[in-house]
C-alpha cells in the first residue's frame, strides 16, 4: 500500500493543463454519438504520451494502450458525451452551444452529467502512469467511450471489435461523479447501478364511434387495467426484500374527441438489482398484458418490445475488496460505502465484451458548502443539484483530485510494483 | 266488448266473503314451499265451485278446471307464498307469525308482496265465472302456485306433470300488485319483468403468509380487478340503448388477519330485458373472470355457477293488444302503460310448460292518498312503500276490485260469447 | 291532407337542375366554416326565387325569406359543410379536393355526411314553394347553415343576430340522410339525437425520475383509476333504463421513457337522451376525478373543461304528431318510426335561438340493393356504409325525392291553404 | 472471551432433566394466555434454584431474579405458549391435546413454534448460572412470558407492573428457533423482525335492490378500487429500496344474492422494517380509503381501526457487536449473519417496558439431514417445515445445545467476571 501512496507522491500532475482541458470540454459539449470534436481532442492529447492509440473503435471509441512490462492488464473507462440541456450554472466556461433536434426544436447542450470530469481524470491518470513507468509494471488501457447517455457507445465499441483490438484486461475500472460531498469516494460491492429496460406495450382494441361502445373493444380501459396491475406486480409478486421499480413513462391513445381509439400504447421503465427479480417481473408484465387484452375481448394480440436496455452494474467482490482497502488507506474518512443507485450505466458492457470482472465507484462532486448546509438543514433532496439538471456543476478542485487519484489508486492496486 | 262489461255487471261478487278470505290469508302467511295451510284453504274454497280440482301438482300446486263447452282454453295463475319479513303495517289483521330459519334465527312472516291479493282475486274470478256460465264458453283453468319468492314453485309444478294434468291453454294470464295508485291497471307488450340470474364466481389463488406476497397469488386483487371490469361490461359492451345490470351481491375472501387467502368468491346478480343481451353479457363475464385469473398467474381455474334463474317475462304482443283494448274500454284512464320493471317472476315458466303465449300485468295498490301526496311532493321514491317492505299494505278496496275485474276482463277477452 | 298531395302533384321540379346542383356540391366539398364557394353558390341559386336573401348571418349563414300572405311562419334548415375524408365512392362526381390541415398534413375533403343532399333538397323545396304560391299562405324561411360538423355554424348564426334578422318561426324543421333503405322517412317524437359534450380532464401529478416513484405522484395511475371508475358511473349510477355513454376518446401522459410524468390528460365524450341523466353523470365525473386526484395525494387540483357541446335533439311532440300523420299519408309504409340515434346535431340551437319548437327527421339513403341484401344476410353492421365513411354515398334518386318531398310535406303541414 | 468458554466448560447441564422438561412441555401445549399448567411447571422448576421468584406478573408472567453481587443486570426472556394446530410430527412425545374454540370447533394444540425449546433453554441457563455463581457477578433475570402468539403476553406483563417488580436491566436478551440448519446461531444488528399491524377498514355504501344500482352507492366497487390502490402505495409511494408489505387478509360484503350491500369490510396486514416507512404507508392508506369512499359518493365516512400491533424488533447495535464477537468465537462458522425476517414478535415490548436496549437472535432447528438435502436440491422452500406447520419439529440435540449455550454466551458477555 505504501507503494501506491509513494507513486502518487512522486509525480505532480500539470493542474493548469488539466483544468484547461476540462473547461474546454465543458464549454463544448457534444450529444451522444455525435462527439466528433471531443474525439479529436482526446486523440490529440493522447499523442503526447508513450502509448498505442487504437481509434476509432466503432464511431468514436478510443483506446490508448500503455505497455510497461510483465504484469496484469488493467482497463479504465471514461465516457465523454454531453446532454441536450440548456446550461444554467453561471460558470464562466458554461456551454453556449445550441443544437437542432430531430423534431426541429433547438435546445442547448451541456455536460450536465460530469463526463468532462471523467475524461479529464483519465487523461490525468494517463499522465501519471506515463510519468511513473519505473514504479509499475503490466499493461494499462485507457478507454474513452462516446454515447453513454443513450446506452449506445459501449455497445458500439463492443460490436466493432473492442475485444480483438486491445489486450484482454484482468480488471475493468471506472467511476462516476455524483451528488455528494465533493471529494468523497463512495464504493460498494455487488449492485451499484440498476439493471433497466424500457418496454413499449402496444394494446390492440377495436375503434368505434364514441357513442357505440358495444361495437368497440376499448383499449383505454385495457390500458387502465394494465396500469393498475403493474403496481400489483411490484406489491404482490416481488419479494418485499428485493428491489423492483415498474414505471409508466408514457401512455397514449386516441386523437379524435368522439372516437373510441383502435389502440393504446404504454411505455414502461423498469429497474432491478437482480437479474432473477427482473426475469420474474418481465414474465409477470407479459402475462398481465396478454391476459388483460384477452379480458377486454380484443381479437388482436399485444406486442411488447424491450429497448433502452441497461445492464445491472454488479461490482466484482474481489476487486472491490482489494481496491477498497487502498481507498480507505489513501482517502481515510472520505472513503465511504455507497448506497446502490437506481440509475443505469452501459459500463458493464465493456467488462462483458472481454469477459472481465469490473468495479465502478462514485465521486462526490457537490460544492462542499452547498452540501454541508443542505445536510445540516435536512434539505439534500431539495437543495443539491443532481446529474442532468441545468445547474449541476461539480466543485472542480476536490472532485478532479478525488477522481484522478482514486482512478490511480484503483489501477495501481494491480499495477504497482 | 260490451259483452264483457255486461258479464261483469250481471253478477255481484260476495265482497265480505272475499275480504274474509284475504284477511285470513294476510294474517297467516307461509314461507315459500311450506304453504301447507294456504294450500288446504284454497282447495276448500274451490270445492264450492263446479270445477275439477287437480291437486297437488308438485308439492302444493293446484289447478281448478272449469269446463264450459266449446271454445278457447284460458289459464290464469295466482301465487300464494309469503315472505320472511316482520310485518309493520299496523293493520288489525297483520301477521303475528314467527318462524325459525335454517340458521336458527327467528323471523316474522308476512304477505309483503301481495300474493294474498292475487289469490283472493283469482278465487273471486272463479266465483264470477262459475256464476256466469251462460255468458261464456270454453275452458278456464285457475292455477294457484306456491313458492314464487324463491323461484321454485312454477318449476315444481312444471316438473311434476302440470302440462299433462290439465288441458293446454291457448293463453296464460296473471298479474301482480305493485306500488302505484291503487286501482290502476298497468300493462305493456314485450318485456315486463327482467330476466335474471345469480352467478357464483369462485376465484382461485394461492395462499401465503401475509408477509410473503411473492409466494402467493392474491385472490383479493383478482377479485378487485373483476369487480372493476364488470361495470365496464355494462358501460362498454352493452348497447347503451339496451338494459343490463350486473351487481355484485356479495364478495368474500379470507378469515385470518395475516394470511393471504387461497381463494375468493363473488356472487353476482344480473338482469336483462333481452336474451341476446344476456348471452353477450354472460359471455363477457366468463371471458373477464378467466382472463383476470390468468392475469394474476393462478394455476387453478375459476368456476362460474349460475343459479336463482329468472326467465324474461316477455308479454305476447297479440294477447297484449287484445286485452289492452278491453282494459282501456273498461278502466278508461286507469288503464295505463307500464314501464318495464327490473324485478323477476317465475310466471313465464307456466306458459313455457305448455308452450303457450302469456300476458302479465300490474295493479297499482298504494293507498290513493299516500300516492297522490307523494306524487305532488315529488317524493314517490321516499314515501311509497314498495313490495317486500315491512310497511307494504295494498289499499284493499280499489286494489281487489281492479285485480278481480282486470283478471275477468282478460279471461273474458277470450271466453266471452 | 289531400291538399298537400295536390300541391306536390301540381308542380314538377327541374330534376336535371337539382342533380347538377347536387353533383357540383358533391365534387366541391368545403370544410366547416370555410364554405366560401358553397355559400356563393347557394346565394346565386336563391337569387332565382322571389324571396328576400338575408346573408351572411355570421360567417356564411344564409336565410331566404319567402313571404306569402297571412299565416304561420315555418323555418326549414339545411347544412352545407363537408368533411376531411378522402373520398372512396368511385362516383364520377367524387371529390378530388385536398386541403392542408393546421398540422401541415394534407387530407382529402368529402361530402361524407350527405349535407349536399340536404342543401339540394332545400333548394328544391324553395323551387316548389316559389312555384305554388297560390296554394299556400304564410311565411317560409329557408335557412342554410355552415359548420355543422364542428358544432359551430348554428351557434355562429345565433350569435350574429339570426333571431333579429328574420321573422320568428312557429316551427323549425330539418332532416338528415342516414344509413337505411333509400327513400325511407324515419321519425319519432322526443329524443332523436343525443345530447353530447366532450370533457377535457387534466390530471395533476408530480414528476420524478422513473426510478424514484416515492418522489412522485404518478398521474398515469390516477388516470387509470379514473378510467376504471368512469364505466362504473354508467353501470352503477345511471338508471339501467336510461341511456348514457361515457367514452374516453383520448388519453395521454409523458414523453420521456424514464420519467414519471407531471400530468396526464383524458378527453371524454358523453352522450345522453335526458338532461337530468346528463347532470347526474357530469356531477359523478367531477366527483370521481377530484377524489381520485386526492386519493393519489397530488397537491394540485384537476381541471375539467367541457367543449364540443351538442344539445339534446328532442322533437316537439305536437309538431311530430301533425307532420307524422302527413308522412304516413304520403309515404305509406316508407314512413316508419325511427330509433333514437346516438349522434349529435347543432340543429336544436336554431330553434332555441327563436324560442321555437322543432322537429327533425331522417331519410334513409343506402342504395336499396345494398340494404336489402344486408338485411337478408343479417350483415347491416358490416356491409352498410355509414355517415363519415369514405364510401358513404346516398342512392340519389330515392333519397333526393324523399328528402325534398318530406321537407315539403312538413312545411305544408303548416302552410298549405 | 476465554472466560466465557471456561464458564461453559466448567459445568455440565443435566441433559436428561432438560430433555424430560422439553418433552413434557411439547406433549402438553397450552393456548396463548391459557398456559396455567405450564406456568405452574416453570415456577416449580425455578424453586430448585437460588433465586427470587416474582409471579404471576399479569396473568401468567414469571420472573426469576438471580442476584450475585455487583455488576450489570441482564434480563433474558423466553415465551411458553402453544398454537391451535393439530400435530403431525410423528414424535413419540407429540401432543394429543384438543381444545374447543370460541366458535365451538375442536382443534388440536401443538408447540409448533418452538416455545418449548425456548423455555427449556432458559431453565437450562438458570441451572448454568445458578451453578457457576463464582464465575460471574451482577444480576440475572429469567423472564418467562405467556401469550406471544397473540401479541398479548409481553403487554400483559408490562401493564401489570413488570418494570416495578424486578430490577431494571441494562440489556434484554432473547432468541427464537427457526428453520435453518439445526445448531446455527443467526444474528444481525438493526431490524430482525418486522413491525406489523392489522387494519380493519369499514367501507360505507348505500344498499339497494340489485336491479337498481342508481339508488345505491356500491361498496363492493369502492372496495375493489381500494384494493387496486393499496398495491400502488407499495409500488409508487415507498422508496423501492425500503421494505413494505400491504396485504388484504380478508374482504367481505353482502349476504343476499340480489341486494347491493350497505357496506364492505377489508382487513389489511402490513409489515415494515422502519417506523418512518410505516408512517408514510399508513397515511397513504388512510388517504386512499377516504378518497375512494368520496369518489363513490357515499355519504358516510370510512372507519379505519388498527389492531394486532407488532413492534419493530430493531436490535441494538452495541449489544449486537459485543455478543456477536463472542458468538463468533464460541460457535465459529455456525455463527452466521441472519436476514431480516418478515414475521413479528412482542419481545421488543419487554425492553421498552424498562427503556432498555435489546438483542434477539435466531437458532436454526431444522434436522441437519433434511436441511442439507434441501439445500443441495435447491428445495428449501418446498421441503423444510417452517414454524406453525403441523410437521415443524426441531432436531433436539443441536437445537437445545445452541439455544442454551448462545443464551449463556450472550448473558455472560455482560456478567462474566
Amino acid at each position: 500500500m505504501s507503494n501506491i501512496a509513494d507513486i502518487l507522491a512522486s509525480f505532480e500532475l500539470d493542474a493548469s493543463w488539466l483544468r484547461r482541458l476540462y473547461e474546454h470540454m465543458h464549454a463544448n459539449p457534444e450529444l451522444s454519438m455525435h462527439e466528433e470534436e471531443t474525439y479529436q481532442l482526446i486523440v490529440r492529447e493522447l499523442e503526447a504520451f508513450d502509448c498505442e492509440i487504437v481509434a476509432p473503435i466503432g464511431k468514436y471509441g478510443i483506446c490508448a494502450v500503455f505497455e510497461n512490462g510483465a504484469g496484469p492488464t488493467v482497463l479504465y473507462r471514461a465516457d465523454f458525451d454531453g446532454l441536450p440541456v440548456t446550461e444554467r450554472t453561471g460558470a464562466p466556461f458554461a456551454s453556449r452551444k445550441v443544437v437542432t433536434t430531430a423534431d426541429g426544436d433547438t435546445v442547448g447542450t451541456m455536460h450536465a452529467c460530469g463526463h468532462d470530469i471523467h475524461t479529464a481524470a483519465l487523461l490525468g491518470l494517463c499522465s501519471v502512469l506515463d510519468n511513473t513507468r519505473d514504479k509499475w509494471s503490466g499493461t494499462f488501457i485507457a478507454l474513452f467511450q462516446p454515447g453513454e447517455e443513450i446506452a449506445a457507445g459501449a455497445q458500439d465499441m463492443a460490436d466493432n471489435g473492442l475485444a480483438d483490438k486491445v489486450p484482454t484486461p484482468d480488471v475493468v475500472l471506472g467511476l462516476h461523479v455524483m451528488s455528494g460531498r465533493a471529494g468523497e469516494v463512495m464504493s460498494k460491492p455487488g449492485p451499484q447501478f440498476a439493471a433497466c429496460d424500457s418496454i413499449r406495450v402496444h394494446i390492440p382494441g377495436r375503434g368505434a364511434h364514441g357513442s357505440m361502445p358495444h361495437n368497440s373493444v376499448d383499449p383505454t380501459f385495457t390500458a387502465a387495467m394494465i396500469i393498475a396491475r403493474l403496481q400489483a406486480i411490484v406489491g404482490r409478486e416481488v419479494n418485499p426484500a428485493d428491489f423492483a421499480v415498474v414505471t409508466v413513462g408514457s401512455m397514449s391513445a386516441g386523437k379524435a374527441i368522439n372516437i373510441i381509439p383502435n389502440e393504446a400504447e404504454l411505455v414502461l421503465n423498469c429497474r432491478f438489482y437482480s437479474d432473477k427479480v427482473k426475469a420474474r417481473v418481465y414474465a409477470a408484465i407479459e402475462r398481465v398484458v396478454h391476459a388483460e387484452v384477452a379480458a377486454s375481448g380484443a381479437s388482436g394480440k399485444a406486442t411488447i418490445g424491450y429497448f433502452a436496455h441497461g445492464e445491472l452494474l454488479d461490482n466484482d467482490a474481489a476487486i472491490y475488496s482489494a481496491v477498497r482497502e487502498n481507498f480507505d488507506a489513501i482517502f481515510g474518512p472520505e472513503s465511504t460505502t455507497s448506497d446502490p443507485k437506481t440509475v443505469s450505466e452501459d459500463f458493464p458492457i465493456i467488462g462483458q465484451a472481454f469477459g472481465a470482472p469490473y468495479f465502478f465507484w462514485l465521486i462526490g462532486c457537490t460544492p462542499r458548502d452547498v452540501w454541508d448546509r443542505a445536510v445540516e438543514e435536512d434539505r439534500v433532496a431539495e437543495d443539491v443539484p443532481v446529474n442532468h439538471m441545468a445547474n449541476f456543476l461539480p466543485e472542480y478542485e476536490p472532485t478532479i483530485d478525488a477522481a484522478t487519484r482514486s482512478a490511480a489508486v484503483a489501477a495501481l492496486t494491480y499495477l504497482a510494483r
